[in-house]
């Protein structure tokens, strides 16, 4: 009887074999792998065991599963300025030479000089005179084209990479994570509606169904016999704060079991969430982290953090550090 | 060499196997069996075959197959009045008790005395009150509760069964199809969205989250250190008529390809998804069997369907007739 090679290789074989199921197995030992061990990572890891166990007293029914997470600051960067402001004080400048008279018209004249000082001074009538020439008096289907050319092409100040590659490895994991354990995942963002989502499919695997957000007021109309949703530059739903419980009810209606979120703004969101029944879970992201990405919390325009940070242990939250918690920020 | 009871049974099971299986394939071989061979359910055949043929001229990507359904009419019975406003009526009388001045207040006077006259010569203005009441100055889970209580027992006056007996076989037929088919079913109603929602996913297999509905302004507020979301008597959207394009922009954010209704309050809804790009389906439910349900369409206080008879032909709508179409109304 010869020696056949199949005989000789099978070992080997069986043996590759085992190391990649094993190194699979591996994989899924750690579903979260840019989070460091430690008290959030396990946090996250025994919550999501305990609402999953079919026969555990902190059972949740698949349907119930649902997790509800803010946008700017918490799923990608919002400094120097919320990207959505960035993209409005684009805008203008793109209009301009249409408008001579922005010139000498403020708030345009702050935004095309770039002066934040005079812009900030112009208040909330200078913001919403802003939005309305950069988000308004025009179709949503013209808007979702300004916005998805603009969000294609736009590079962040300090990274010098798309806003899109600036979201956070660590939360992309922990969607992950959350669906494949049965949890339906909502962005609950004070961002505009309209704004999010072209891009949050393809960038969180959230559909646009799934994207709970501020809005302006909409009216549809026939135009020489074409329907079109018109954008008006009337402000119909500020989802902040207290805004954000009452927007979850509206899409969601159901009570979310958990809850993620990195400001004051989304201070209500995980309260409404965390003083259901049942286990809950509420966190803040903290940015903490001056090397790899930006580090503010009481004072700043952009994400402020005081109230949470005051009344997190009381209530119950984590407060996640970027720095310590986090192995990676971006993904690679 | 004996014979087994196994070896002579073999042929027996297998023939058995056979049986179920062909049997289970003419089950697939038509989807909706209620519904009588003809042009409507060719129609939505031939749609849902060519939407999701892989490689055809047609074919829509899983993600954007959205339908979208009317409730009252479309799904389960608004005769002879609508539901919602049945279950008002009946809140004013177990209301009544504590309210002894309402025996002599109208519009609350009409309701306690059954006078339909005086009821509908209150207008807007008497409807407003009864939906204070009734709907209103509570929170979302006291409303939740005393709506799936009414739920639960209330019946209709001609058929005496649950209200939520009274949904079309044909319907939910068609709507295990489309999901069967990549499709997510969304209910778009004139109907208040919290007065659907609690019963929507155990009758028609939609959760909450895709329920688009006519709301009231619902504030958050922490009473006692206990969040709740308080129902104010105050109309924040009506998801009606030119309302419903606008009220699918907002929970959807993507035009449905598909679109059901039996009113002319679903004309926008029609005409915005059928004159969308590629293929599209566009159908009203007729009421035209007054033997097995009702009979109306352009004189009715419920449902009227004016417009959308006259156009149909035209914007190339399908008017299902269920007397001729559908073989049985309710579920057996």
């Amino acid at each position: 009887m010869k020696t056949n090679i199949r005989t000789w290789l099978a070992p080997i074989l069986a043996l590759t074999a085992s190391v990649i199921i094993s190194f699979s197995a591996a994989a899924q030992s750690d579903p979260l792998p840019s989070w460091n061990d430690g008290a959030n990572k396990q946090a996250i890891i025994g919550f999501v065991e305990a609402v999953t166990k079919p026969d555990g007293p902190d059972f949740v029914a698949p349907g119930d599963r649902i997790a509800t997470f803010d946008n700017d600051g918490t799923l990608w960067v919002e400094h120097p300025m919320y990207t959505q402001l960035a993209f409005a004080l684009d805008r203008v400048k793109a209009l301009a030479p249409q408008h001579p008279e922005w010139k000498t018209t403020q708030p345009f004249q702050a935004v095309l000089e770039g002066d934040m000082e005079a812009l900030g001074k112009s208040g909330m009538k200078g913001l919403m005179e802003i939005i309305g020439v950069t988000h308004a008096v025009m179709s949503t289907a013209e808007f979702e084209k300004i916005t998805s050319d603009w969000i294609a092409t736009a590079k962040h100040p300090k990274f010098d990479k798309l806003y899109t590659a600036l979201v956070y490895q660590p939360m992309l994991e922990l969607m992950d994570y959350l669906r494949a354990n049965g949890f339906k995942t909502f962005i609950v963002s004070g961002g505009g509606i309209e704004f999010m989502r072209p891009w949050t499919e393809k960038i969180y695997g959230i559909p646009p169904e799934q994207v709970v957000g501020s809005s302006i007021v909409v009216e549809y109309k026939v135009i020489d016999g074409v329907p079109a949703l018109m954008r008006s530059p009337k402000i119909a739903f500020i989802d902040d704060k207290e805004g954000k419980p009452v927007g979850i009810l509206t899409h969601i209606g159901k009570r979310p079991i958990a809850a993620f979120g990195n400001s004051d703004g989304d201070y209500q969101m995980l309260q409404y969430t965390t003083t259901g029944p049942g286990k809950r879970l509420g966190m803040f992201v903290h940015h903490d982290d001056a090397e790899r990405e930006y580090a503010y919390d009481r004072k700043t325009h952009f994400g402020m953090l005081d109230k949470g940070l005051d009344d997190a242990s009381k209530e119950g939250w984590h407060i996640i550090s970027m720095k310590n918690d986090w192995k990676q920020i971006f993904p690679k």
